[in-house]
């Protein structure tokens, strides 16, 4: 069974190349967060398409980090901590991957929303909770660069408070379609855009497991508590006449 | 670097052990799948639990399914086809937990939607699409077992129709909500849930994607034509007043 390939690259070079192609997804991601929210706020729809097309980079590099680190495990056949390294960027690499799907899903709601009634009040809360997520975004990266496992932790724990303000906006945006039927269609693509948001919390969470499994060798089991409430959430239509 | 663990089954063992779960996940999907639908129509909540509490059966078979494939890539050191057929096995295990979350996802807004206005005349449509996903996701399942490339085929195309159907949704749905501010709160459930549902058939193209590369080694290169045209979708309101 053992290949008659000969290994001219060490171990460590290849472990060095994952990282690198990582951290480049990671800095497309997060310039795809930042700029597919900015393209929202000001309805610019060249910012948008440079988000959407950024998007095939983040493909590509997804598809080469897990070939690479099949191959990697097959020819190497690592073991606990080796293995474990391996593993963790692929499963980095797919939270990623999506973390584009869902800028990129945002950035295409731009060109729904041209001229639209009342936009920039009702933007507000979707560039707050993006600040949010942004952050964390930020700061998994960063505690996966420095096998950090506090500050993965503090980002895992964080990630109550992105679900605690998207509960509050989708009740906000719900009742600004309750006062006014023009910010419907507006307000809906708003809904989406807020929950591609804080699903990029959720993958900065899953992230964080990753570095747990990583550092400790043991997974993460303990549930993480959830106050993303939005799916439970409903508000009541008062009305003079009703 | 070659272990000195004793090698007891055979490869092909492994690969049934691989299947077997597989199958297994399958199954739980497609029940998932059924019944938060079902859940939604009859706003079952005892249904919708069910559906919330079968998740934890597949986390924990997509966990040991990459644990086996990993363990195995790294003791077997397989090429080709027996490579593809690991890697595949992981891949289609990723998609089927997604599945699962996003029926999971519909069964928890059953909670939300509890004793709503004018409910059976809306959730229509969602029934609907969800058979379409459903089928797709039956058919392509079958096509895995069978390794059937023509079969994963017609899936990978039909998802167009999934997609203008859900298009064709999200207007009829804004639409609702725009002749009665009491629709708003179900019908965004509602829309969140169609969501779900057309995602489900991405999960089962992406299936197809993966069976066409275990089949024939090359990957399905080719843009699906994607006809979810709801993210650059609006609805105008329209009123006497205006």
């Amino acid at each position: 069974m053992a290949t008659n390939e000969h290994i001219v690259t060490s171990f460590d070079d290849e472990l060095n190349g994952l990282a690198q192609k990582i951290a480049e997804m990671g800095g497309i991601a997060e310039q795809q967060v930042g700029e597919s929210v900015a393209a929202l706020s000001r309805r610019d729809e060249a910012l948008a398409q440079r988000v959407i097309s950024s998007d095939k980079r983040m493909d590509q590099l997804q598809r080469e980090i897990e070939d690479d680190a099949t191959h990697m495990i097959a020819r190497r056949q690592p073991m606990a901590q080796d293995l474990r390294e391996i593993v963790a960027a692929i499963h980095i690499a797919n939270d990623l991957e999506r973390v584009g799907d869902l800028a990129k899903n945002t950035a295409k709601r731009v060109f729904a929303i041209e001229g639209n009634f009342a936009a920039q009040r009702l933007v507000g809360g979707v560039e707050h909770i993006s600040e949010m997520s942004l952050a964390q975004l930020k700061h998994i990266l960063d505690a996966y660069t420095s096998r950090d496992l506090d500050s993965a932790l503090a980002v895992w724990k964080r990630d109550d408070e992105i679900d605690a303000m998207y509960t509050s906006l989708f009740r906000e945006l719900l009742t600004y379609m309750m006062e006014d039927p023009r910010n419907i269609t507006f307000c809906t693509h708003l809904l989406f855009c807020a929950k591609n948001i804080e699903r990029i919390g959720d993958h900065a969470t899953n992230i964080a497991e990753t570095i747990h499994y990583l550092v400790t060798g043991i997974p993460l089991t303990d549930e993480r508590p959830k106050k993303d409430e939005s799916s439970v959430t409903t508000v009541e239509y008062s009305d003079a006449d009703d």
